[in-house]
């Protein structure tokens, strides 16, 4: 993880991306994680991949505008990017909300 | 394409499949057009992919639970589910609503 990992410009933030982004459960997961308990630590995702595979979900995620991620010496702290949830506020609002009503029902995204 | 297609039951509907579904720019103009305009024959979609590529994100959108397939005759007809959209209401209105908002701002979803 670079010391100052980019994140595009929020005007370059794409519907079509983000769906991408959150077409895989893991990622579907870390997104309800961050809406639910805020910023996190990278290593502490309760999320059943293995290191390399969450650092390619964790840079899909960050590419697409989703997340913003913190370097803070050797730790990186992740969390939901306020300004795209404030471009598509339904669209990310709704989309979470089900996630939530979906675990309910099926026990988990998965 | 078969006589009688298969359609998922609504309740198999998962959002992550979805999201994968709607995670390309084709598929997501197929779903506007169809938002737009209702019913619409397959062959009939202004999509600039080959027609083998069609039929590929065709499949994708109906597995996914999001697109219904009406066959007369030889002809194939193509909706958008009313039980997918009454299950994640909040989801695909709010979807379909920035989908809009998108191609105003950038001419296209592309």
């Amino acid at each position: 993880m670079p010391k100052h990992p980019h994140h595009p410009d929020v005007r370059d933030v794409r519907l079509v991306r983000i769906f991408s982004a959150l077409g895989d459960p893991a990622r579907l997961s870390i997104m309800k994680i961050l809406a639910d308990h805020g910023e996190h630590q990278r290593g502490d995702f309760e999320v059943d991949v293995t290191p390399s595979t969450l650092s390619h979900h964790m840079r899909t995620l960050r590419e697409a505008g989703l997340t913003h991620h913190r370097m803070e010496g050797t730790r990186c702290f992740v969390s939901l990017r306020e300004d795209t949830l404030q471009r598509f506020p339904a669209v990310l609002k709704s989309v979470l909300q089900a996630v939530t009503t979906e675990e309910r029902e099926h026990g988990s995204v998965l």
